[in-house]
């Protein structure tokens, strides 16, 4: 496994996740959590937050679970079911589970919740491992 | 089918898409388009295109090519494969075409392209046709 | 909720999972269960498990959980993650959850795990509920 | 590429393809295509084909498109969209063609349609690809 203190260096290059105010808030081997407060910059033209902002923050969770192991991995395929309205002021958390680890391929559920443990949305990720470490 | 004009003033409302610069070209009845520059503020760790800022502009596309019909539409499900990495000063380009249409749903294909036509992923994604008209 | 003998007597005419010997073992609200013992009819080229076997124990899984809500239900989408290889001989068990249910979609999470409880797919379903009562 | 010739002989080996009436009709390099005619052993218990029916189609298209490259290749994961019901004497088609290809992975575009052209379901399998030659 990585030193968990370098892939939290690591991540606080990405860009768009401080664009869109996601933080990483814990990273296990196999595992992450994602947070975020929408915002009125994050909604779409009908006042709820839009379906990439929550994307964003299933995807930061399967790049912080899946760079947990000793490989850099890069997300391949995601697969995403949206099933709450959440609006401006809403605490949503994305958790990563790893499903199935190979050589190659990590597999991953992550799950967003609200503050009040309800369920935004579901996908699952796969991960390409490619040959570097961290 | 709805007034294109409107539905452009509607998507003009959308404060995610302002934020990353993703602009809807083009609207036809089960059809879309929508265009992005990558900038810095769009990357991810590496210093690549962000997933998250592909699969935004695949929702814009979706969301314009499922409205441009009689009904509102909120996308239910998507799936992306990403293909090929980008970078800054990329210009990136989504064609959302409807595979098909019922009274409840629409399923859309939309295909990434780069300024050089080379497909940067792959999308299909379904939209629930609510009882509201635009 | 249906009545589950009811619904039992229903998938008894499913000729192909007569076919194929899937049998579904338990049926409650929003859950269900399918079994299948692999034999030398259901494998591919290579003699391990077919993809198709496995899919369609899934699909069994999803038809009984979706169905023992109120409404009938159709399968509208399937994404299915392949993990693990069987082979003739295996017992493979498929258990369908309820991740969420509107009026008009349920969503389903379906895993496959053998006789060892080792993991051996997983896949999310969305079912379409019609008008129709059972 | 691999010997078509040999390719065929491959997949004369599948059992569950015999037993579901299954053929492989076409074979290119990055393109394959099956048929199957629907009877009666194929339906689920509303009297229409099976949603696994149609899936075994669908990845015995993507088995033979993905392995008509050097490597052998299997299946990883396929996400379906089913669109159109269709019932015994019906005759199915399904078209893959290739999304994209790197040394490890290949993805596909599968399309199923009936005797008149009319589109039954669409799916993306993602084929990982071996070390292993045909």
């Amino acid at each position: 496994m990585v030193q968990v203190d370098k892939l939290y260096q690591e991540f606080e290059k990405d860009a768009l996740a401080k664009l869109l105010g996601i933080r990483i808030i814990d990273i296990q081997p196999g595992y992450a959590r994602t947070y975020l407060e929408v915002n009125s910059n994050l909604v779409n033209a009908l006042g709820m937050t839009h379906g990439s902002t929550v994307f964003a923050l299933v995807d930061m969770a399967l790049a912080a679970a899946s760079n947990s192991r000793d490989k850099v991995a890069v997300a391949q395929n995601v697969s995403i079911h949206f099933m709450k309205a959440t609006h401006p002021g809403d605490q949503l958390y994305a958790t990563a589970t790893e499903e199935n680890l190979t050589n190659r391929t990590g597999i991953y559920r992550i799950v967003v919740e609200n503050e009040a443990g309800e369920k935004i949305a579901v996908a699952t990720g796969t991960a390409y491992r490619t040959d570097s470490s961290h």
